[in-house]
């Protein structure tokens, strides 16, 4: 069925440029700008691409590429190598943007300790795997819970919980790793800007096909939308017939819909905005971020019951979205629709692009809102 | 300070060979051999790098660079692929083993249910993330917890622990995410072959700067022991004041010698002979698998207080090694110097390399030894 062949052989002679090799990348200077480096003798150009935009680097006489920023602004950067045009991680840095099918490496340049994303000496809540068998997508999976720092499992009032959803190509781990919503919310409530809750994030596609090389030539055709849908669906059953029961089982929480949000990002915005919107009696908190998959969508097909009969029922419904996104068209359109329909929301316009870079400051601004009038 | 600087500017014409790009990578096939593909047109030579060995993968008419091995074993393997010499990941893999210094990939073939680390349809422990600031160290920190399937908080007799300990180059999730001492556990529980315990991972670091780039040219030096021994010293402190009183504050675990052990894999396995046959007071139970570090110490200046007498503290003194580890003679040598002094142990020589292929068929027979005759 396949041509080639080989046992794999030891090849002792080969002289293997090591990961890191004496090479510090990225290094973080004290003006903020933040120098990239690469070892690679063979190369004929190498290039630094970060958060979209990208830029040729530099060889020196140690064969090692580079490139020097302009001082940047505090924050967390998704970065990655083009060698002779082959996208590749930093090797010599630990800090990764995990994801299933685009991985790359983060920067982090330091800023005051006011930023909801910076790591506070605050109580700090703790982040719980939950290993599971979905019955209904029939594989093996895993969610993530965050307890409050200080959580009590027998405290007099049960704990309100937020429902935080990832983007597409992205893993349930994304809103900690990437996302840092624990540090967010630590934060936050240390600062009695947020409600202690607990935040449980599972992972989003119901079909992992959904995923399969080649996805962007794939949503070319009404198959993968098909794939799409059925995933969706899926996620969404297990999520209401498998997670959330786990979590009331085992999470000292409130199963009343008024202590019940869900949000997202890209792919989880519209996922929010879905299983929000159209089930008010589970959720009566909706934040969608950036949300992707409303150009491709029939808003009154997809939400047939929203009209502004849900105004009684939704404490929030809260949209934002990067005014460089590409997205932006998209959910200023369904902005617009919820106007149409009556439907009372929260419209937020933020500087930057599809990026964590707005999803982290979305998270810290939705966060402080939700569950204070939790009755 | 440095020379070149350089703005980020978009670069909009640059056409940038996407990630995962219509590449199926890794293929397992039916009879177990495997399919490594990366699409690098520029490439000159393409090679994979599979659990220490090399072989040349070839180009076909797409720039489609593939080999295919012979049927393997059912295992995990870690691999990476040699681009023109720079080493890279496999960019439409998403399982990885991530590491501080040198991230590869994973390729998992499947076997039998009855094999250690294949994920069964039994109940599943927890995995726990606390982050807290180590005082002793200086930073900001995690140790995960797992607690086995079923864990009660208020169950009538507490529960053992196993501090379980990483490697040079990784971090406290390896032994979970590589390791998969998670479903390990979850097996021999659930087949009544190992107690129900708590497994905590702390971060094996005292002091990160051992990781420092070009550090396989600095352990040439007499000051990176120097840093090294401090580190452990840092880590040994950390662990013994912070890490454990906060496992024993926020889980049901019992505070008994006897129902506390230490092991840990390469230099954690070196940690947990100096931490455990150093102080039997606190751990009865010590695994040592393929140790580092063996060939450059004095034995007994480490282990003052290393006599037949600790055979009345220690329940069990477990040490491994593969045979064609290049560390298998340093722990020969140490297992023959524990014989001159008169302490009891087991030795276990095993088939292979300085690999998790060792470790988690380990920590598989370890496991089960661990607290039979917890009192």
């Amino acid at each position: 069925m396949y041509a080639k062949r080989a046992a794999i052989v030891v090849i002792t002679s080969l002289a293997v440029s090591s990961f890191a090799e004496s090479v510090i990348s990225p290094e973080v200077h004290q003006d903020r700008s933040v120098t990239f480096r690469l070892k690679a003798p063979n190369a004929k150009g190498v290039m630094l691409r970060c958060e979209g935009k990208t830029a040729p680097m530099q060889k020196d006489e140690q064969d090692v590429w580079s490139i020097t920023t302009a001082p940047l602004d505090p924050d967390i950067y998704s970065y990655s190598f083009l060698v002779d045009g082959l996208r590749i991680n930093d090797p010599g840095n630990p800090l990764l943007k995990y994801s299933l099918i685009d991985t790359e490496s983060q920067v982090h340049v330091p800023g005051p300790t006011t930023l909801a994303w910076e790591l506070n000496d605050v109580p700090h809540g703790v982040i719980h795997r939950h290993h599971f068998r979905s019955k209904i997508i029939g594989d093996e999976r895993e969610f993530l819970v965050y307890t409050p720092p200080g959580y009590d499992p027998v405290a007099k009032r049960p704990y309100p919980v937020l429902y935080l959803l990832h983007g597409f190509s992205d893993a349930e781990n994304a809103w900690i790793d990437v996302g840092r919503a624990n540090v967010i919310l630590d934060n936050l409530i240390a600062r009695k800007q947020a409600k202690p809750m607990i935040i449980v994030m599972p992972l989003g596609y119901g079909d992992l096909h959904m995923l399969d090389g080649g996805w962007q030539a794939n949503t070319k055709s009404p198959e993968w939308w098909k794939l799409r849908d059925e995933s969706f669906k899926k996620f969404h059953d297990s999520l209401l017939a498998e997670i959330i029961p786990s979590v009331e089982k085992n999470y000292h929480v409130s199963m009343k819909r008024t202590a019940r949000a869900i949000a997202g990002l890209s792919m989880g915005g519209e996922q929010s905005l879905l299983f929000g919107l159209n089930g008010p009696d589970r959720f009566a908190w909706i934040g969608a971020f950036s949300s992707g998959g409303l150009k491709n969508i029939d808003f009154n097909q997809k939400f047939p019951d929203a009209n502004e009969k849900v105004n009684h029922r939704l404490r929030l419904l809260w949209i934002s979205c990067g005014k460089e996104d590409e997205l932006f068209a998209s959910n200023q359109k369904f902005e617009q629709w919820l106007n149409t329909k009556g439907i009372a929301h929260t419209w937020v316009e933020k500087p930057g692009r599809h990026s964590f870079l707005v999803w982290r400051r979305s998270l810290a601004e939705f966060a402080p809102l939700l569950f204070q009038d939790n009755r």
